[in-house]
């Protein structure tokens, strides 16, 4: 009988926009195909993000519908991964396609990949380690996709503490060979992607021995499977290292090698050599390896826009179709999204993900550039392009994560479904404030970098880019804000951040020269204010971000229509309000601000949210996210929210019976057997 | 050959502690157990519960053993919970276990259980909303497990308004019956527990509708599920919702309804009557009903505790025994709970999981002192009650989420994996945010309340209890904090969160009048003022978290040695630090504290992170936490944190193979096909 209410309720809804959200897009004030041209990189290559879209979610919808994934546990997760991955490959290979549209793909499947380490760090690093002679043998092989490689480097007792990792190679002079082992347990590689089930080779970063001598990190290819059967080679002890709470499409692993014997050969030997006879030569310390780090993590940054896209989107559409509860008797509910405090839930995300639309793009110029130079045996950019770009792996992905989940708890008890996408999301989105640098630890590299500068600029040598700023004297500073219309000034607001950034880092500076003065030992001074030099890097980094955002929008502002200028110059304003009132503290702490100027940023604040409610829809819109690659029951394009949430049950395997076996096994029993059961 | 490396890695590990946790242990400065005993309620309590553990985890250990739980999938993980809850209800009928008992069991195992709904919502509802009859009938089928219940009330298109539920109990004059129906799509139950798998009955809140008027919600019991073979009744359509982001040992499920139908007798008619003929009476507006709803939060807030304790025990222990980096050359490497900014993601979680215990016990007596009144037809203190669990839920499960967050990431990488505990304790935990009253909103309850109170206290009617302080003329307000010892004096810290309390409550009510007086609609007024409602409710919470916490801490001072004192107090005295520099910002907005007194702060919280770090494993070793109730690979009590991590990757589904089938079906076919493969 339920059969004719579970039909009627899903007839005629797939090609029907939900009204509240038309309603939206039609009071939208701006163009969003200019937006989203822009944020594309140009309307070609808008085109050809559709034309890739069309080949995976039109030619090979099945394989690449995120519908069923919901609904898969840990292994069909990989399984459904693995043949996303290999048939991206075959059509790589098959057309040819350039970097940028394998990079573009990855991005359409949401990173729902789980052979990217092949393309992301193994190829990567075979290219920087490599000889070219070494690079002859085996770029073909994992280019042609006969081999597929991971990056061993982790292990279970050493992350962050690279010069402490155990594992070690020792060379065997009488074979020419080296002897690969992970001597106790702590030593045993974990956690490489890619590693337990799928990689035929990996890239093993191994302690170098050579006569009982250590010669500290080196680079070793190392073949893990058979190329016949795919078997475990003898020694090797591989497998997976468990569930994790996001990220199960990836199958990381752990790796024991029991006195693996490799050719020397197999040693990767740009940096470094060791001849047959066993000598070793340190060649001039290549800048490459490290540069290969800091790409990794302006990867990271960049993909910090796009988890905040998936949420922003999913977030603002429901709430423009969720309607609950009014503040008004007697009238109809109101759409959430007209709530002050889902608002704020809301609208931070979404100028979040222009701020870092901007700042990865800016990170990844200012690294191509840098790049060139290091090529041209010219590293002078490279301590800050490491500084800037760990400190802002870690403060970009910090607020991310946390908009991210902000942005999930807005969608209300459906946000807790990892059908709605957001969930998801959230979940594999924190696992980029661990990754390549734990947040902390990066926090403190770029405050080390800030004392030298620091120290510098007092000094009298002049610090550029980034650090300019410390060569100004804010001793008579006085606030630029005078009124609430102020707070509309992108070029004061700017100021207030410098001066913070400014005086934050200045007071650590002090605190830490005080203290050695006081004849304290460097570690322990360096022990008691750890917290306050993240509080410096921070403020420095906020104003970081804010200041790309601002430069970036002022060169917007000459190529874009009045309309979207306008828009998008309010959503910047909003953003750097809101990161004001969030730290209000360390502003008012540092006499940036007053009580006045504090409370008319709030009010502003609030202010700002009215002024964008018009266009949130629209600017999340922009992002031209397919369907597919949202993956979200509650944010799809059409808004039918619960229509796509009551499908989403269909997949699911506890609905495959009208009983559950659990009944037969255990409940039964309980509601059966009414006389005493035995226990 | 690996495998002899692997054998190794294992053997004799068992039953040795870790010893850098041994030294902390050795080095603690008071009695563990006398703590224990303390947060037992008494030696007795600890040992019943040692009792009732030794049950579980040795006569029964196969089955409650969390170490399989990390790889199964949701239907195994449902099974398996299924398992324990009939265990657990067969020992309860066979044993005739207290309440208590029960209660300390579902605890002890750390909420795995599919079945709770049927004692902590399904028997108390019809205890609170049937007719002395209706109980003669269903209570005894309910305990002695011949039915198994939920209570169904979320619908798809409403959670948070309950005014909106959709589902209709049409009476049916001519046969004496409901016709109980979900007419369209955002109207079927979607979320209750249990309702998707297990439950044969469910209480259903639907629209009373008798000769097509409405009577309001009201609570029906409706047979979903055959007695016979556990298929759903005619008409019924029950499925599960779809996999959670945590939680997933529960069925949540959905349930449509196509006019079926009940006999009239199935109404609970404790607080309405609908007679033979129609006839339909509402009863003097009993509270007990009401009171229910706190009685969950009340329970919720217990909860809180709960996680804090196993996120504090596993980032605690895991933190002594994992060793990474050294701040000076050339020495081992440290300790990581010896870094300053680990300490500080971690010893606020201990503070605070006492902080919520005591609070925990504080609302527990209230709540119940409270009951007995409305019992006797005195609603006296029911208001004040309901804003306080309503506020408390809310603003303790923020805290709460967020600091199990915090310790999570404090374990690195390792903290991603389930195995960890922590993981699966936080997306469990992130439930508590949204179920039984989403936060904002409560928060806004709260508020409005507040914003009455104070209005009250203005016009000259005399607050009591937790608003008692808004009799209070701050006017002449100086801060009592004159030096950095002052910091120490709990007294005048207490002082300082009344006057920020009352500060920002009377701005914000100020504002309101204000606004009303400017000529706007009320739901404009409220609209436009959310955020400073929320920020108001926040402030008055905080205080009455500090407020309580400093309170008990007095009680304790009079029965505890001073070793306990000493070490209790100074906990209770960094968490209230704590909590001012987290927000720094409010307190000096409101004018509260200067630029000194907040510097001080800040340099005392830093100095007490050294002096509790002596105490810090003893103060999670107190909680006495069984190691299958902390179910973590990192957190137990023997600290071989690696040992445990590698020996649970054996249970990985993964691991059961060295070969996955995706190799067959996809890897082979593109590492062995370099001839182009078929598009």
């Amino acid at each position: 009988m339920a059969a004719r209410l579970t039909a009627e309720f899903l007839k005629d809804w797939k090609n029907e926009v939900n009204p509240d959200l038309q309603k939206e897009r039609d009071t939208c004030t701006f163009n969003i195909q200019e937006l989203t041209f822009l944020l594309d990189g140009g309307q070609e290559k808008t085109k050809r993000r559709k034309e890739l879209e069309n080949i995976l979610f039109t030619k090979y919808a099945d394989l690449f519908s995120f519908k069923k994934r919901p609904s898969q546990n840990k292994s069909e997760m990989y399984e459904s991964s693995v043949a996303k991955s290999v048939k991206v490959f075959q059509m790589k290979r098959e057309y040819g396609w350039t970097e940028e549209d394998f990079d573009m793909t990855t991005r359409i499947l949401n990173y729902d990949f789980a052979l990217s380490l092949h393309h992301t760090m193994f190829i990567p690093a075979i290219e920087r380690l490599a000889t070219d002679e070494q690079k002859a043998k085996w770029l073909p092989l994992a280019q042609s996709y006969q081999i597929i490689g991971t990056y061993a480097q982790t292990e279970l007792g050493h992350g962050t503490n690279l010069l402490g990792l155990e594992t070690t190679a020792t060379f065997d002079r009488a074979t020419d060979e080296f002897v690969v082992n992970t001597p106790r347990l702590s030593s045993m590689k974990w956690w490489p992607g890619g590693l337990a089930k799928s990689s035929t080779h990996a890239i093993v970063l191994a302690q170098l021995i050579i006569d009982g001598k250590n010669h500290g990190m080196h680079p070793f290819m190392l073949q893990l499977r058979s190329l016949d059967d795919h078997m475990p080679i003898p020694g090797i002890k591989v497998g997976d290292i468990g569930k994790k709470v996001g990220a199960n499409m990836v199958d990381n692993g752990y790796l024991i090698l029991d006195k693996v014997r490799i050719p020397r050969q197999n040693m990767f030997m740009r940096n470094a050599v060791v001849t047959r006879e066993g000598k070793f030569t340190q060649l001039s310390n290549n800048k490459a390896n490290y540069a290969t780090m800091v790409l990794v993590r302006v990867n990271i940054i960049g993909w910090t826009k796009d988890t905040l896209r998936q949420a922003a989107c999913v977030s603002t559409r429901y709430s423009a179709v969720r309607r609950q509860t009014t503040l008004k008797p007697g009238t109809p509910e109101q759409q959430v999204l007209d709530f002050q405090t889902q608002q704020l839930k809301i609208f931070p995300a979404v100028a979040a993900s222009y701020a870092c639309h901007f700042i990865g793009e800016d990170m990844y110029t200012s690294y191509h550039a840098a790049y060139a130079e290091i090529m041209k045996g010219n590293n002078r950019k490279l301590a800050e392009l490491h500084a800037q770009s760990s400190g802002l792996k870690a403060f970009l992905t910090d607020m991310s994560t946390a908009m991210v989940e902000t942005c999930r708890r807005s969608c209300g008890g459906h946000g807790y479904l990892i059908s709605s996408g957001v969930a998801e999301n959230m979940v594999a989105s924190l696992a980029l404030v661990t990754i390549e640098g734990e947040n902390t630890v990066l926090y403190l590299q770029t405050a080390r970098y800030l004392m030298k500068q620091m120290a510098n600029a007092v000094s009298g040598t002049k610090t550029e880019g980034p650090t300019a700023y410390m060569n100004r004297d804010f001793t008579s500073y006085v606030c630029p804000i005078d009124t609430k219309q102020d707070c509309r000034n992108l070029v004061k607001l700017r100021e207030v951040y410098t001066q913070r950034a400014h005086r934050v880092v200045m007071s650590v500076a002090q605190k830490l020269q005080m203290d050695m003065e006081s004849g304290l030992p460097q570690e322990v001074v360096f022990n008691k204010n750890m917290v306050a030099l993240v509080r410096a890097a921070r403020a420095h980094l906020h104003l970081t971000v804010i200041d790309i955002y601002i430069t970036k929008l002022g060169n917007l502002r000459e190529t874009s229509s009045t309309e979207l200028s306008k828009v998008m110059t309010e959503l910047c304003n909003f953003y750097v309000i809101h990161g004001m009132v969030q730290e209000s503290g360390d502003f008012l702490e540092m006499e940036t601000l007053g009580l006045s100027q504090m409370d008319w940023l709030r009010q502003e604040e609030m202010e700002m949210l009215a002024v964008l409610r018009p266009n949130i829809v629209g600017l999340v819109d922009a992002f031209d996210m397919h369907d597919e690659t949202v993956a979200s029951t509650l944010g799809q394009y059409n808004g039918n929210a619960y229509q796509n949430l009551f499908e989403s049950t269909q997949y699911e395997p506890m609905n495959q019976t009208e009983v559950h076996p659990a009944y037969y096994k255990h409940l039964r029993g309980l509601l059966k057997d009414q006389t005493l059961s035995k226990l």
